[in-house]
Formats: structure tokens, C-alpha cells, sequence
């Protein structure tokens, strides 16, 4: 039997992204988002929501461009941090230890150390209450060698991110492979 | 080093979800989707696309309403095949021997097996390209006695929803606990 839990925006599981612009002042800031996703296979977009009182939310504005990171999970506690602090207040990417590259297509920064970065100029910002999606046009994707696997194309299991669960607090691993898609259901109905 | 691998779509990870629809007949239809993801915490929003050419498509547009299904692993088949098959030639639900249930708050059906269901009013359709975003407001977050935790939300653990690693046709279940977070990484910098 469900139970009605109301109005919750909740979902199973989402993507940890940390988010890479430029402020006013040109210093490079990151903030970590979960409420991201694909939108659109081509042209290739994704989707990120960002509260408009976030100190990032003026930098992507402004410069019509961000990042999406994705780190592993030994990153998991520099990520963590990265959604604790404003960027107002702290170079986020100097207390944690970490590099900030300037994207070769748009004109904002990714963190060097972890192992994809997509390169996104904005498309729409989409003012839905709270938050505001930006929708962002991949110009690049890149990836560190040590993730590809043998087609050239990122390797779950080595890029090793992790998941958050709303509702809980909690980032988990990836778990072990479950089944081959658009496969596994094929002798259904067949 | 990184390596540029040009404009392309893929995020790790991102969720599987069952969207349900009515048909023009009222024939409950379901698809699977992985281009989703939570857009705005109040009012709570879920973000999916959608190609135009899904039998989907219509009957989303034409109610104003879709439901999210997160399904437990050990329905990997019947999601798999929700997203290998057209609705126009096939009874999905009945093929699959799953149950269609009407949801409470908008025009839509939802799986009944699965341990989530969100019924979602459809706010906004945004063209981007070969997808289309349907942006949906949760009016009811739905969810079996069963997953729950102690504090009256699902448990991930309990819940077992898997993910798709794009690029890789491949579905991962949900790994261990890696770190709490707003937490792990608080002793950075301070």
C-alpha cells in the first residue's frame, strides 16, 4: 500500500555536479548542485537549478556560461565543502586545494583534478520559484585518460562518481552493474 | 591530461524513470527515461525529456499530466522493455503483467509495483531539440509503506532504484554509503 507523502521534489538517485563560473571580479568559483540532469541528446544539453540568492547565479548570468564537474568519490569531502560556503566569502578553489582551468569553448572554470568537466554555454534560465533552471549547451566534454574505457567514452566504474540521496543527506557509491539496457527486457512480450 | 570529446550528453550518474500517460483512448502507456532529473524544491518540480516521436508525447501534452516511476531492481526488465517498445502497437502494462493505477491528483496512471510515484501537473514544455523538457510540479509524492525510513521518507537502501551510465547501455545498482552529506566536508577550511 502507498502512502501520500504531499508535494516533495524527490528523486532516486540524483547526480552530485559542482558548478564552475566566473564572478564579477573574474576569480573562479564552484558551488555543488544535485538538482541536475540530461535534457536534450541534440543539440546536447543539460539542465542544472540554482537558487538565485547563490553567489554563482550572477557569474553564469553574466558571462552566459558554467561548468559541470563530476568527481570521484575521493573528492567526495571537497565537494561536500563546495556546497557548504559561499564563494562571496571564500576562493573555494584555494582552501580546497584544488585547480581551476579556464574552459577552452566558454568563459568559465572546471576543477583539474576531477575527471569530466562539460563545458556549457547558457541557454535558458527558467525562473520555476526557488529556483532557477539553466539550461546549458555542452560546447565540450572532457575527460581524464585514466576514465575511458576501451570505446574512448567515460567508464562508470572509473570515474567512480557518487549519488546523493534527497531526503537522507546522504551521498552513496555505485553499486555493481545490474543489466545491459535495451537488453535485459528484450524477451518480454517476445 | 584530459581529452576533448566534443559536444555530448552524458552525465554520471543519471536516474532511470518510468513516466506515465494516458493515450487519446485513455489506454494507460508507460515509458522509460533517463534525461530527468529534480528542477526546483518549492513548488517541488521534475524535469523529463521526451522525443516528439514517443507515442508519450501526445497524451502528456494532451492531459497536462505525466506521472515519475522509480522502480526497485528486481524490475530492471520491466523498465528495460518499457523503453524497447511503442505503446501504439502494444499494451505495455499487460504485456509486462504490471498494474496501472489512476493517480489521485492529475490525469495520468502510475505502476502500482514500483515503490515511488509522482504525479506531476505538467507546467512547461520546452522545445531544445530531439528532446523535449516536460517540466512537471509534484502535486503528491507517492510511496510503499515498505521503503520507507524511520523519519517517514524513502530509504535509498530500502527503495533500490538503479541507474544508467550513458554511453555505456549499462544499468548500476546503488552502491554503499560513501559520507553524509552538508557534513563530511565542513572541516575544510575552518
Amino acid at each position: 500500500m502507498k502512502r501520500s507523502l504531499g508535494p516533495r521534489a524527490l528523486l532516486y538517485p540524483t547526480p552530485v555536479v559542482v558548478v564552475g563560473s566566473y564572478d564579477s571580479a573574474g576569480k573562479p568559483n564552484v558551488m555543488t548542485a544535485a538538482w541536475a540532469g540530461v535534457c536534450c541528446s541534440r543539440p546536447p544539453c543539460l539542465a542544472v537549478s540554482i537558487r538565485p540568492s547563490r553567489y554563482s547565479y550572477e557569474g553564469i548570468t553574466r558571462r552566459q556560461a558554467f561548468t559541470l564537474g563530476i568527481a570521484s568519490a575521493e573528492h567526495v569531502r571537497q565537494v561536500d565543502y563546495f556546497g557548504l560556503v559561499s564563494g562571496v566569502a571564500e576562493d573555494k578553489f584555494a582552501v580546497a586545494g584544488l585547480t581551476p582551468v579556464r574552459a577552452d569553448t566558454v568563459d568559465a572554470p572546471y576543477v583539474a583534478e576531477f575527471p569530466i568537466a562539460l563545458e556549457c554555454r547558457l541557454l535558458h534560465a527558467i525562473d520555476l520559484g526557488v529556483h532557477t533552471q539553466f539550461i546549458g549547451e555542452v560546447l565540450d566534454f572532457k575527460a581524464d585518460e585514466s576514465v575511458l574505457g576501451p570505446e574512448g567514452l567515460p567508464d562508470i566504474e572509473k570515474v567512480r562518481p557518487f549519488l546523493y540521496a534527497p531526503g537522507q543527506s546522504t551521498y552513496f557509491e555505485v553499486g555493481p552493474r545490474l543489466a545491459r539496457a535495451f537488453a535485459v527486457g528484450k524477451d518480454i512480450g517476445g
